[in-house]
C-alpha cells in the first residue's frame, strides 16, 4: 500500500475498527439505563447525547488515525469524497436503547469507491465485537465467525426490527416468506445481522434503511460466508438507502427472494 | 406461618425462587447458541431440549424444598391445586432462543388460591435476576428496584413483543395507544416486564398470553410500584390467558386504557 493520502492497509483496518470501537463503549455505557434527554429528529427516530457524543468519540479516533479520509455520520452528517469513506452510526437502535434494552449496536464502516470494504457491528453492553475486512474474514471477539449452513427454507431463522418500517407491500412479501420460516423475531436491530454472521440467524429482511444502518453490515457478513443485496438482488454502495435481505448463503438467498415475489 | 402442608414463609421466598434459577441457568447456557433440534408443538411454537431440561430441574428444586406444592408448567403441564401453586416458564420467548438472541428468560412464580404472590424474572444470558415476593418488595441482583414515575403518554416508552400476536382489533387499539407515546419497541418477551419494573420501560401491551406467561410478572411489577391488569382493568389470576397491560403507576394505566379505546 502507498502512503499517499486515501490509503489503508487492509490488514491494519480491524484493529482500527476495534480501538474506534473501545472509545465509544465507555461513553455509551456512561448513558444506557440512566433518565436522559431525549430528542425529536425530523424523522420522528429520537437521539440523545449518548448518540452525539459517542459519534464525536468515533470522529476524533478517525481523524487522528486516517487524516486525509472522509466521514459520515448519522449525528454530524457529512459528505463522502467517493474515495476512503468512513460511515458512522452511533447507535443503531436509539429505540431500543431508550428502553434499556442491551440490543443496540454501534456501526462503523470504511467504504472504498462506494464499496464497504471493512466494517464493525459492535454491541457494547453485551461485549461483543463483530468484525469483518475484505479478504480477512469476519470476528467476533477476535474468533472467526461463519453463517449457518442451513439451505432450506423449513429451517431458517428469519429476524426483521420492526413491522413499522414495512409499508403494506413490503409487509406483505415479509409475511409471504415468514410464512415458510421455521420461526420470525421481531427487534435487534443490527444485532440481528451480527447473529446471522456468527450462525445463529439465516435470514434478516428489513425496508427503509439509510446508508448508515447497510454499510457496516456487509464486510462482517460477506466475510463470515453471507451475502447481502436490496430485495431486487443488487449489491449495496454507499449513498444506497431502502431494502435490505441478509441471508446466511446463496441458496436461501435465492429460495427467499422467490418466496417474497409470490 | 404453620408448618402445615402448602404453607411456606415469604421471607424465604426470594432466596427459593433464585436457588430455583441457579439450577436451570447452566442447563439454559449448555444449550443457547448450539445447533439444537427445534421441535414444532401444537401450537406452533417451538420447543427444545433446553426448555424441556430446564422445567425438570426447576422442577426438581420445588419438589424438594415445597413437597406439598403442585407445579404446572409450560412443557410437562400438571393441574393447579388452586392452594399453593407453582408456575414454570423455563424459557419465555423460544423464538429469541432459537435466534442465539439473549433476552429470553425464565419464569416462575408461586401462586396462592390463584393470586400470584411471589415471581422471579431470570434473564440466565443477561446475568439480571429480578424478584416479587408479596409485602418484600423486588430486586434485580439483589438491588431494590421501583417503576419509573412518568405519568404523561407523551414520556412513554412502551413495549410489545410482537405483532402477530395481535388480532387485528387489538393491533388497532396497541396503533393507537403507540401514536401517543414517545417509542415503541419490539421483540424482548418477558424481559419488557423486568425493565419497566426497572423504570427503563414504561408500558407494555400484549395479547394472547397464556398463565405461565403472567404469573411471575405480577408480583415483580407490583412490589416495584406498578400495575398488572388485562385489557378490562382487571386482577390477573391463576388461569388467565389473554390480554396484558403492565404500567409504572396507576395515572398511565389508566391513560393507556383510555387511550387504547379511542
Amino acid at each position: 500500500m502507498s502512503a499517499a493520502p486515501s490509503s489503508y492497509e487492509l490488514t491494519k483496518l480491524a484493529g482500527s475498527l476495534a480501538s474506534f470501537c473501545f472509545a465509544s463503549r465507555p461513553v455509551i455505557a456512561k448513558y444506557f439505563r440512566q433518565n436522559i434527554t431525549i430528542e425529536g429528529k425530523a424523522d420522528a427516530s429520537p437521539v440523545t447525547k449518548a448518540d452525539k457524543e459517542a459519534e464525536a468519540a468515533i470522529r476524533a479516533m478517525i481523524a487522528q488515525d486516517y487524516p486525509d479520509h472522509q466521514i459520515v455520520g448519522e449525528e454530524e452528517g457529512g459528505v463522502a469524497s467517493g474515495l476512503c469513506d468512513w460511515v458512522i452510526d452511533p447507535i443503531d437502535g436509539t429505540r431500543a436503547f431508550i428502553c434499556g434494552k442491551p440490543t443496540f449496536g454501534t456501526l462503523i464502516a470504511l467504504v472504498d469507491h462506494h464499496v464497504p470494504i471493512a466494517g464493525v457491528i459492535d454491541m457494547p453492553m453485551m461485549d461483543e465485537m463483530y468484525i469483518g475486512v475484505k479478504g480477512q474474514g469476519a470476528t467476533c471477539n477476535g474468533v472467526a465467525i461463519h453463517t449457518s449452513a442451513h439451505t432450506d427454507l423449513a429451517q431458517v431463522r428469519l429476524a426483521s426490527t420492526a413491522p413499522e418500517a414495512l409499508s403494506e407491500a413490503a409487509l406483505s412479501k415479509f409475511q409471504a416468506l415468514a410464512e415458510r420460516c421455521l420461526t420470525a423475531s421481531w427487534g435487534g436491530d443490527c444485532y440481528n445481522y451480527a447473529l446471522l454472521a456468527a450462525g445463529h440467524i439465516d435470514l434478516v429482511i428489513e425496508h427503509q434503511l439509510a446508508s448508515h444502518d447497510i454499510m457496516a453490515l456487509v464486510p462482517v457478513i460477506e466475510e463470515a460466508g453471507g451475502i447481502v443485496t436490496d430485495w431486487d438482488g443488487k449489491p449495496v454502495r454507499l449513498g444506497q438507502t431502502g431494502s435490505l435481505i441478509a441471508a446466511a448463503n446463496e441458496a436461501l438467498h435465492e429460495q427467499a427472494l422467490n418466496a417474497m415475489q409470490r
